[in-house]
């Protein structure tokens, strides 16, 4: 990466010092906003359409409008990402509804403002080595977690709340039944099967959930979307979760209780191939 | 109110224009942050104790520190009303975790950010006299509604879905329990009884809530904090919110249907003008 960071803002790069945020952008009084995060292999960005599809459905979702077209859109980002010189790394890119004195209705006319950045991050491979711990705790999140909005609080205080614990990661239940983790999906594998929550308003819509998914059916492991409950986690033959940033990493103890043997298991090495394999062609 | 607003911003006086926010603000990009409004009347803060108390409240449930003192707020929140020239109106205050790159896990000794403004607000009387129209909808919020925070994402899709069907706000509901408005509590009046929900998980303790059931009290006004449902609401002798900018606001119809009557009903009234003779002394 460059040693100046460049932003891509209101359609302007600039460094990253000269980016200055509005306090009149309801992204900052509100959360009022989409965004994605998109990883870049090789200097290029993986599952583009996927995260472009997300985003428009995000912003259709909460009434806004983006204001550039796909093709916009994808140009922008991967002039970022050659500017700032990113081979391994991720594009975190946010819309927020626009500039307008603080109001809960939606402003009439406010252009929605788009700030992305670029930057270098390594693939976790120590934690897809050696698996991750995790605790699990409350789910108490809003009911559109299928929504990729800026309303992260949530998110962040179960995060943190993992890292108090002395593990890596949450996975958040409801009443006992499995949604997901802080920034991740969840799954489990059982005789075989990979068992993941059903993609609906309890989850997001994870993209690396998606080619795992599709990664399976080619490899020939059977998938079942539905519901988990915490007894069939610690019941578990292997646990692992998937995301843009974590790809497959193993989860190798829940609340202190090792599951899949406190080992990575063999479903897990095998989608983890899979994916590595996809990365590269 | 002068004609440029001045901000209060990390502690300094700054014309609006000069107020810039960092994009890497936990703010902008999760909503990290607690908040509070306060009104201003006779050029004075209202009830600022009870503001600052539940600003506190918020700030720890999510882990966060004040790095002021109460007084310390008060004289800059103060002396921002006197700048402004504010004699009718609200100060917004709100705090982010810091400045930070974006992760989920808090930042080590990042520094609260902390913006505060103040601007002219009519009492509006408008809507005390004639009262508001309603419509209910799904509760889908997080379930740390108590907490003031600037996830509120949910709150303005409400209010707009309000507006979009022709009506002036919101009643929210979880499977048929009455919770709250999008930016006020609801309450109900049955048999000379006023009924609202408890200041629980599931709802802001608003403060006007707060002085409305202490008003009651001194007006030999029996008061249930209880949750109360969908039919009740109908069924009601008259409906009422409370909030800092709406005050006591009776509202006339609900989804269409008028409630009591279509008119504020007389309880309503009694306490509308105990809470304008609380303003004035």
């Amino acid at each position: 990466m460059s040693q100046t960071q460049i932003y891509w803002y209101q359609n302007q790069f600039l460094p990253k010092d000269e980016v200055r945020i509005s306090p009149e952008d309801r992204g900052y009084y509100f959360g009022d906003g989409a965004y994605e995060v998109i990883r870049v292999y090789h200097g290029k960005l993986f599952e583009a359409d996927a995260h472009y599809d997300r985003l428009v459905r995000t912003a259709e979702a909460i009434h806004m409008t983006l204001p550039l077209s796909k093709q916009e859109l994808l140009d922008g980002l991967n002039e970022l990402v050659k500017r700032n010189q990113v081979q391994e790394g991720t594009v975190y890119l946010q819309y927020t509804r626009g500039i307008a004195p603080r109001a809960h209705s939606f402003p009439q006319g406010a252009e929605p403002v788009l700030m992305a950045y670029a930057g270098d991050l390594k693939r976790p491979l120590a934690a897809m080595e050696n698996g991750i711990r995790t605790v699990t705790m409350d789910d108490i999140r809003w009911l559109r977690c299928d929504l990729k909005t800026l309303n992260l609080l949530a998110n962040t205080m179960a995060k943190q709340h993992a890292l108090s614990q002395g593990a890596d990661d949450v996975i958040l239940h409801r009443q006992g039944t499995v949604t997901e983790c802080s920034a991740s999906n969840a799954a489990i594998v059982k005789n075989g099967r990979i068992i993941t929550h059903p993609a609906n308003h309890l989850i997001l819509h994870g993209i690396t959930r998606m080619v795992m998914l599709r990664l399976a059916e080619r490899l020939g492991i059977p998938a079942e979307e539905r519901p988990f409950t915490l007894d069939e986690l610690q019941a578990a033959d292997e646990v692992f979760i998937t995301g843009t940033t974590v790809e497959v990493t193993p989860v190798v103890s829940v609340d202190g209780l090792p599951v899949s043997g406190g080992q990575p298991g063999p479903v897990t090495r095998r989608l983890q191939e899979a994916f590595s394999e996809a990365i590269r062609s």
